[in-house]
């Protein structure tokens, strides 16, 4: 089973494995669709058990990042990348080089930015050998997270508005799981508009700090799964959103900014059927890469925080749009966000033939 | 098993998956090492079984022709490519297009040429979408086959000066199995030096047409391997040197056109150990790759036939190293090619460096 046999293979349109011996590189990117814009997306550095796992992984995440695109209404494609780390030794700036040369090699077609692994820095060594990076410090957007909470914060206003019609955040209870640089903005943002937040953290500096700040209850553990809050905001690990912690939810509405909060594509039909509001993970938490398209735009750096920001606010639309189709279908949000996404992307495929 | 733990993966450079919806293209271009410049090789199309074995003929392919062409003392590097065909469908120029894309889009570091499957035409249409591709009609240097007979002309005269030195080929017995373009080239160059032909070929007609044409004795089936010739020159199928052959086969020289004689690898020093001198296939052959590295020169047509012939003479040269090497080392001729060529392939990998 090689590419396009693989299981997670799904017609993506490149498929590209480098190796540079002197530096050691073993690198892939993956390609998925191109019909939006140049593809773009993270790059990982990440110890895999072989190269069939990064393939999977890869080919996973590229696909997410199409839809992720097309629902933040970029005029970007779907890729990713994957550096295999190797457990004996360390992360060069020569293997960052060689991975800059891959990108360069793909003449544009595909767009390297951070994800696990990889900081700003280490792209902006990429950089040294090749133009087609996004989100470094030369960009002007600088650190994404701002933009993701405040798109995260845009997005549980518009689910509140659309599950019980309450146009201000005042009094509505609010559970924040995780206060990395995301969920500690998102709390600002919240606290400013209101709301009574409930915050859980494995760091005890971080829950002191956001008590103190913004008057936050905190939890420990998975306690604020059954606090009774309106919303329950996943903003640390994937998967929190699975059969345990489902018994358990006591939100009526989950809008965070984790990546892959469904530990299964079942479960959004579960949140669905428990009459849970689910405002789909990829589409909320794409502040930072709709920012970082502001940057990237051709013509050099035109970055402007107030038209990034204008653009990160239109999410609430979106989920305004994937709440009505779903409510009209009988479907699960999760589904309708596919849906639409499919359909933005045929939609450009269509105009480009 | 991906690419990386493939077993034939050799520390490939780029191994690089398109997929191109439209048309229903599947390919893979496979970069196995350009340090001495662009990666070269033909591309095939073929029903494969699953993307695994095109997978493995690819690699491979690719890293014969690094060996192939730093033998052949290009400055291009190895490269294949392979289009999967699909089995109930035909080849079409929208796939053809589309493959010329994808070459386009590795940015030269590939270039495309004809081989099984794929004919000069084909070639043309890819370069209505790439500047990377060579042997097209519009670059001058036409039909590669006499080319490569000479190279195996030239390589013929160079072992049997090396075996029995004798300076010319009057009256030297030559057994010719295959007579195609590039055979029946071949059985005219040795008759215009007074050679004693034996030929064979599935076709009676060109059997007859050898026979009237060069004197040449038409044998059926494999009685070929009978002859008592000094020579026997393969022009036709590979793994023709098998255990089974090697029990009956009478000629002191083992010289010919076809590709991958040695069933396998070990048959090389079988040969050796029987006192049979072999000149490694991809080394006499490549006759038809110097010709359109002459072609493809940086600086647009300025194919020269003499030039490109010359260059093409070079090969008897470069087999008398490898048979000298051979000798003193006490090794196959096979393995004395594979060694010179990684040789010189890290010589130029340290020069870039």
């Amino acid at each position: 089973m090689t590419v396009f046999e693989h299981h997670e293979y799904d017609g993506h349109e490149g498929v590209h494995f480098a190796h540079d011996r002197e530096s050691g590189l073993h690198a892939i990117i993956a390609i998925h669709n191109t019909a939006l814009g140049p593809a773009l997306g993270g790059c990982r550095y990440w110890t895999y058990q072989d190269s069939e796992a990064a393939l999977t992984d890869v080919l996973r995440l590229s696909r997410g990042m199409t839809y992720k695109s097309a629902l933040a209404g970029l005029s970007f494609g779907g890729g990713k990348s994957v550096i295999l780390a190797d457990p004996r030794a360390q992360k060069t700036p020569a293997q960052l080089q060689a991975m800059g040369s891959f990108v360069e090699s793909l003449g544009g077609r595909y767009h390297i930015a951070e994800d696990v692994g990889i900081s700003v820095a280490d792209v902006e060594v990429m950089a040294e050998r090749t133009r087609h990076v996004a989100g470094i410090r030369a960009g002007d957007a600088g650190d994404p997270s701002p933009a993701t909470a405040f798109g995260v914060f845009c997005g549980i206003r518009a689910a509140v508005r659309h599950s019980s019609s309450l146009d201000s955040l005042r009094d509505v209870p609010i559970a924040v799981q995780g206060l990395g640089q995301v969920g500690m903005e998102l709390c600002r943002l919240l606290f400013g508009e209101g709301a009574r937040l409930f915050v859980s953290d494995l760091n005890p500096e971080r829950m002191k700090q956001a008590r103190e700040r913004f008057d936050a209850i905190p939890l420990e553990g998975d306690a604020l799964l059954d606090v009774d809050a309106e919303v329950f905001a996943p903003c640390a690990l994937g998967g929190v959103i699975n059969d345990l912690s489902l018994e358990r939810l006591r939100a009526s509405i989950v809008a965070g900014a984790a990546n892959n909060q469904l530990a299964e594509a079942r479960h959004g039909r579960a949140l669905q059927e428990r009459g849970i509001l689910y405002a789909p993970d990829y589409v909320i938490n794409a502040g930072g890469v709709i920012n970082i398209a502001h940057e990237t735009r051709a013509g050099g750096p035109t970055y402007d925080r107030a038209r990034a920001f204008q653009a990160v606010a239109r999410i609430a639309e979106t989920l305004e749009e994937i709440f009505r189709r779903a409510q009209q279908q009988g479907i699960a949000t999760s589904e309708a966000a596919d849906q639409l996404a499919v359909a933005r992307v045929a939609q450009a495929t269509h105009r480009a033939a």
